[in-house]
C-alpha cells in the first residue's frame, strides 16, 4: 500500500518559523523527529529551521492520546504507536508550524538548535547492518578476489549481519581509534595495538517503526510500513583488524567500537514525494524471490537521496579552509535491494523486529570514481593514496581527522529536505 | 585477583528446604538466581531444591540498599550493583535458608517450582556468540577446508560474532522451523521454504554483571569479575540456510529465528568450588598475546562443567522412554579460551558491555566422539545419520522433536550443583 501525498508536502506551504524558509535541511515539508537535552532531561522534538519544538512541552497542543509517548526521553513508545498516528503528527505539526494563527500558543516551545546538544533518538534494541550498496560489494570484493568479486549469493541474499546496539552513539561522539590484533602480510605474528587503518563508510540507516512477533515474518508488500524513518550512519571501521579477524564468522571488533548515526529521523512520510521506481536489474541477474518481490515496492521503492562524505583534517580545521569532499552519490543508484526488501528478508526466517530497532543499509557507494563511500575504496587499501585539497594525502584516517556525512533529497515538484549531519573526530588509542 | 570459598560453600550445610537436600540441580550451595512469573508479575527469585524464594516478597529479610534492585521484573539493575554486593547477597541467602531459626520468616516466601513459570532472567541489551570450542571448530572446518580446518586467526583470536538479542527467549520457548533461502549443490537457483537442516548447538552463557564505558576496555586480571553467572545456551541453527548466505559477512538469518537458555544464573560464587588451571596448550601453539594472558586466569580459569544434550523424538515422548543421549562432555576440555579471555578480548578494542548482556562460548564439543555438540557434527554434515535408541534416524532435526541441554559440577570436596535445564520443542515451519 502507498501512502499518498497531502498538504505537508505542498511546495507552497510556508512557516512562520523564519529560519525554516529555504533551510537547507528542515523547511516544514521535513519535520524530522529527534531527541534532545533539555538540561540533562532527555526531550523529543521536531526541527524546523534552526529551531526544534519542544512535542514534551507542547503536548497540549496535540492529540491528548499521544502525550504519554511523546513524553518519554526516547522515541521508542512513539514508534510503536498505532498505524496512521505518525501521519497524524506530521499533519498537525505541519499545520501548528505553518498557520500564523498557532504562532502565540507554539512558539513559546521553540529552543534553538544551537543552545542544546542532540541524544539517540531512541534506545536500540538491535542494530543489524546490511550490504546493499552493490559497488561497494564489487569494489571491496575486486580487492580479495578478482576474478569474482561478489559471492554467488549476493543477487538473491540481501546479505547482512548483526552489529553492536551498545556502541552506537550520536553524531559528534569523539571517536577513539580502536587497539586489537592487527598482522601485516609480511609478519608471522600478529601484535596487538591501535589500529593502523582506520576508516569509514557511507551508508544510510533505517528505524523500525511498528515491529513483527517472533515467528511471523512482515510480508514485502507490508514491510515500508515498519520503516518509520531514515538517518546517516557511519559504521568506523577498522581495516586490519577486520581484515586478521573476520573469517569464518565475520566482521567483529573491526566494527563494534563504534557506530555514529545522524540525530534526526526524516520519517518515510517526509520521503514521499522522492520516491520513484526500483531501476532495472542488469540483464542477466536473477529476478528477486517472490518473498523479496512486490509490485508497490517495484513501482516506488527507490528513494532520492543525495548522499556525501568529506574530511576535514585537524590542518584544515585551524585554517578554516573548507572540508575535503570524498565523495557524493545517489542513494538509489547504489542499492541492489531495497529498504522494504530489507526487511522482509530480515524478519523473513520470523525473527521479530522491535520499536527502535536500526537497520544500516551497507556502504553506499556508486559506480562512479566519486561516488566511493569509504577509504578502502577511494585508496584501493592502500595502493592509492589521496591527496586531499590542501595538499595533505592520505590512505586511511589519522588522529584528528573529522569525518562528516551529510544527505539531502531533492526532486520535480518538492522542497528540498535534508538529513542534517552525521561526524566524528578521531582520537588517538588508549595507551596499551 | 581469585575469590576464595567461603561459608556457603561448605559441603556439611544443609537446607531447612528438605528438597534441596541431594538436589540434583539446586543444593543450598548453588542458589542461582532467575525470573518467574508470580500471575502475570515477573518477580526475581533464587532457587532452593523444588522450590524458589521470591526475594521481592522477602526483601524485609535482606538489605534495605538491594531492596530496589530486587524488586524489578529483571536481574540487571542488581547486576549493575556494587562490587561485593553480589557476594553479600549470596551469603545471606545462604543464612537464611540454612539457619532453621530463620525458617519461620522465610518459608511464607517459598514458592514451588513446579507452580510457576520462568522468564528471561535479564533484558539483554547485546548478545555476542564466539566460537571458542577448538574441536567443534575443527569439526566443523574440516567439513569444508580438509586440509586446513583451522584459520590462521584460531589460536590467537577468541572469535566471536553479534547475534540478535530480541530472539533470545527462556528454556520451554517452541522452536519454529524457519523458512529461508537454500540451495542444495545440485541445484541452481536457491529456493525460499523450509529449513531442511535444522540443528541444535551445545552452549554455556555468560551473564554479564557489571559492564564497561565505551573506549575503557576490561583488562585480562579484571575480566572474571565482570561475569555475573553462567546458563545453558542452544543457538539453534539452519544449516543450510546458513552454508548458503553466510559469506563473507557470517551467520544471520540462520541463526537468529530463536536462541534459547537456562532460566537459571548459576553465580560465578556458586562455580568457585569447580575453578582449576587452564589446560597447557599443545606444543607449537602460539601463547596468547598479553592483553589475553593473565596467571590468575591460567590457575584458575577453566570450570569443571559437565554439558549434556539429549533428544526425545514425539515417538519416545508418546511411549514415555528415555530420551537419547547424543552427546555428554566437559566444558574446559572443549574451551582454547577462557571465560575471562572472552571478555578482555570483547572489550579489547572499547566495545563496551552492559550489565545482562549475554555471550555465548560456541559450541562446546570435545575431542571424543561422544562429545560432539551439534548434530551438523554427529552426523557430519547428513553423511552418517544416527540411530537412535528407539530404532528412529535423524540426520537433523525433526518437527516434534525435543532437544534438552544440561549441566552440572562435581569436585572434590564439593556438592554437585545443576544448571537445570535448556530446552525445545521443534514446531513445523509457517506457511509460505
Amino acid at each position: 500500500m502507498v501512502q499518498r501525498l497531502d498538504e505537508t508536502h505542498d511546495p507552497a506551504r510556508r512557516s512562520w518559523v523564519d529560519s525554516a524558509n529555504g533551510h537547507f535541511d528542515f523547511p516544514v515539508q521535513n519535520l524530522p523527529l529527534g531527541v534532545f537535552l533539555r538540561g540533562d532531561e532527555p526531550r523529543i522534538g521536531c526541527a524546523i529551521g534552526d529551531h526544534m519544538l519542544d512535542l514534551s512541552a507542547a503536548a497540549g497542543l496535540l492529540d491528548p492520546a499521544w502525550q504519554r509517548a511523546l513524553s518519554q526521553p526516547v522515541l521508542n513508545d512513539w514508534l510503536a504507536h498505532s498505524p496512521g498516528d505518525d501521519r497524524a503528527l506530521r499533519r498537525r505539526l505541519s499545520a501548528l508550524l505553518s498557520d500564523p494563527a498557532q504562532r502565540a500558543a507554539v512558539e513559546p516551545h521553540l529552543v534553538k538548535q544551537a543552545d542544546v546538544a542532540m541524544h539517540l533518538p531512541v534506545r536500540i534494541g538491535d542494530y543489524t547492518d546490511f550490504y546493499v550498496g552493490i559497488h561497494h560489494a564489487t569494489n571491496i570484493g575486486r580487492q580479495f578476489r578478482p576474478d569474482q568479486p561478489l559471492m554467488p549469493n549476493y543477487k538473491y541474499v540481501p546479505i547482512g549481519y548483526h552489529g553492536r546496539a551498545s556502541s552506537v552513539r550520536v553524531s559528534g561522539a569523539p571517536v577513539i581509534r580502536p587497539n586489537g590484533q592487527r598482522k601485516r602480510p609480511d609478519e608471522t605474528e600478529p601484535s596487538y595495538g591501535p589500529a593502523r587503518r582506520l576508516d569509514y563508510e557511507l551508508e544510510l540507516g533505517l528505524w523500525i517503526g511498528r515491529g513483527n512477533a517472533l515467528g511471523e515474518p512482515v510480508p514485502i508488500g507490508e514491510a515500508a510500513q515498519h520503516i518509520a524513518g531514515y538517518c546517516l550512519l557511519n559504521d568506523w571501521s577498522a581495516r586490519d583488524l577486520q581484515a586478521w579477524e573476520y573469517q569464518p564468522l565475520g566482521p567483529f571488533l573491526a566494527k563494534n567500537f563504534l557506530t555514529s548515526v545522524s540525530p534526526w529521523m526524516v520519517t518515510s512520510d517526509a520521503l514521499l514525494p522522492f520516491r520513484s521506481a526500483i531501476p532495472e536489474r542488469p540483464a542477466g541477474d536473477p529476478a528477486p524471490l517472490p518473498y523479496l518481490d512486490d509490485a508497490d515496492d517495484r513501482a516506488t521503492g527507490a528513494l532520492a537521496i543525495t548522499i556525501e562524505a568529506s574530511l576535514a583534517t585537524a590542518a584544515m580545521r585551524a585554517a578554516r579552509t573548507a572540508p575535503h569532499r570524498l565523495s557524493h552519490g545517489e542513494a538509489d543508484a547504489a542499492m541492489y535491494w531495497s529498504a522494504a526488501q530489507i526487511v522482509a528478508h530480515h524478519s523473513s526466517n520470523g525473527c521479530n523486529l522491535s520499536p527502535g530497532d536500526l537497520i544500516g543499509t551497507g556502504t553506499l557507494s556508486t559506480a562512479n570514481d566519486d561516488g566511493r563511500g569509504s577509504l578502502m575504496e577511494i585508496s584501493q587499501g592502500g595502493a592509492t593514496p589521496l591527496t586531499l585539497s590542501n595538499g595533505e594525502v592520505r590512505s586511511f584516517l589519522e588522529d584528528g581527522d573529522e569525518l562528516i556525512l551529510s544527505a539531502w533529497c531533492e526532486a520535480p515538484g518538492a522542497v528540498r529536505i535534508g538529513f542534517g549531519t552525521c561526524s566524528g573526530i578521531v582520537m588517538p588509542a588508549p595507551a596499551t
